[in-house]
């Protein structure tokens, strides 16, 4: 019988299929995607010497010997733009918003073949560092409501880029979703006077047998009711609202977490397409007792069909705690 | 500039990134998979003769001289037991059922190679009959709380199988979407006095402008506030809150609506992959005034990726009243 399990912060369902499950190792894709690309191509815009490729402006750049080490660059399709007002329309049921926002493209590394799973910590730091600057400037705009920082690794992730990149979205305003979790967030908070977030990774980190990665300020684990196979969520320990409020040091043991824990998916599942995002609480709001900015990362080893998009639950055919044990058990290679 | 729209009924929001648009011819895939399948396959679990190959229960038949004309069977991976009691476990945030409830299978035709864009009415009146027996079958159990009509047509929208098949999942819970999306739907009901969803269906009847078909009982449009390329509504036009409701002559309307749309789809953007569902109330209520029974079909044109996946929002590179435009403009071949 298989066994359905309530996430309580997205307050999803989710059928965990242990009956149809395959073993941990199944999800990988062929061993193919494990070759390595080449450090530089000229048609690549992204690559050093070919910033003229890119097209739009640059919002930021970390230089290093005449060089630089991560750029930020204005997105070529930008889903939203910084010129005008907000300006909303709405008549009966169709409402509506002008596209006003920012929509930028974070270069994170010069090296066309880098991922982070194979990047040293100071790069990784370094990409985490500009997310943090490039943040707090957009949180200045009064037009701006909500950050999200996200990667798109892969083809089957949405993005055909190789070179290392990243992006972020400033919105105009606070999506659906946001406003709808914030609502049980508060509600636990006024039930228990504690942070849901906290209390879910006290638990996990009780539990233990999902936990993937335990740093000293963060810790990475596939929740209990996890939506798909080797969804996985990365919480700071130290209870904040907004990614912006992280301090030097936790940048540090981050960049370690995320090395970790993208090695343990890059070797253990062949470099699998993945997106990541970085979850924060609205611009109007900050250090809130009851929202915790966190991470969640989701290979994209399984597909969404009709009966996630007519029900808005989810069939996981993998069982949480073998995959995390599958993760821990994966040799990275000491050289790396 | 792009816009961006709520959707009021899952009150999401979306971006129409109309400055990256496609065409609506672009979305569709190759002209290869219009090619005709085999009528017949002898590896096939879902063709005549082959019934043992199905390896589960037969749950209905609708009996045709000796043969059948549409079959329901048990999955044979289900997500779902009909064996058993519903037992809640939950310890801190650990909540979990036993995964009770119904997953079957309708085998749609007898024919390996139809799809509802090449079928007869009648065919699809069966068909449809069919789910209405089934429905009205699953919501005797008192173990069920929410049952799902869905289908996955190719790869993309999550199936392998070629013969034309859809599923039924009776669920033992309400999932919290359906929670989430009442609230709303009640919320307007009160403050208006009338159904969300017929205001939404006389709004866009009266624009007109997204409507891709509009026959006696029920009406398909591209919602103004579309989340993804093509994404289609079908509305019942008489207030009802389940999809048992329906009457016979209904059933006829919607065979002929669906199949002017499939067919649209079929040959305007060369039979792409999608996904259908049919959302009712759950069980437990019957005959609202505030929920409104309606099919939504997704093509599988476009990814989600990490904005989708951070915000819960949605980028649509379509612009819905050219994408309706373009699907009423599609010849559909007389002979079919």
């Amino acid at each position: 019988m298989t066994e359905l399990r309530q996430n309580l912060i997205t307050r999803d369902w989710v059928i965990i299929a242990s009956e149809r499950s395959k073993r941990p190792h199944e999800f990988a894709p062929p061993l193919s995607k494990l070759e390595p690309l080449p450090t530089y191509r000229d048609d690549c815009p992204f690559c050093p010497g070919n910033e003229h490729l890119t097209g739009t402006q640059e919002c930021l750049r970390l230089a290093d010997n005449g060089g630089w080490r991560v750029r930020v660059v204005g997105n070529k399709y930008p889903a939203l733009s910084d010129v005008g007002q907000r300006v909303r329309h709405g008549e009966g049921i169709f409402k509506s918003l002008s596209g006003v926002g920012y929509h930028e493209v974070v270069i994170e590394h010069p090296r066309h073949d880098l991922n982070i799973a194979l990047m040293d910590i100071k790069d990784i730091s370094n990409i985490l560092r500009v997310y943090r600057q490039r943040y707090g400037e957009l949180r200045k705009d009064p037009r701006v409501e909500t950050i999200i920082i996200f990667k798109n690794h892969g083809g089957s992730a949405g993005t055909s880029l190789e070179h290392p990149h990243s992006q972020i979205a400033a919105l105009p305003i606070v999506p659906y979703q946001w406003r709808d979790r914030a609502r049980e967030a508060v509600r636990y908070y006024d039930d228990t006077g504690e942070c849901l977030f906290c209390r879910t990774l006290k638990d996990e980190l009780k539990a233990g047998d999902r936990i993937i990665y335990a740093g000293e300020h963060f810790a990475a684990f596939i929740p209990y009711a996890a939506l798909s196979p080797f969804h996985t969520w990365v919480f700071p320990r130290n209870h904040a609202s907004s990614f912006d409020e992280i301090t030097d040091l936790e940048i540090e043991d981050l960049a370690q977490t995320l090395k970790v824990v993208m090695s343990q998916f890059y070797f253990g599942l062949n470099n699998p397409d993945f997106n990541y995002t970085i979850r924060s609480i609205p611009t109007a709001e900050q250090r809130t007792d009851y929202f915790h900015w966190y991470i969640a990362i989701i290979p994209r080893v399984s597909l969404t069909a009709g009966f996630e998009l007519g029900s808005g639950m989810y069939i996981n055919t993998s069982v949480p705690e073998e995959s995390a044990e599958f993760l821990r058990s994966v040799k990275i290679p000491s050289s790396i």
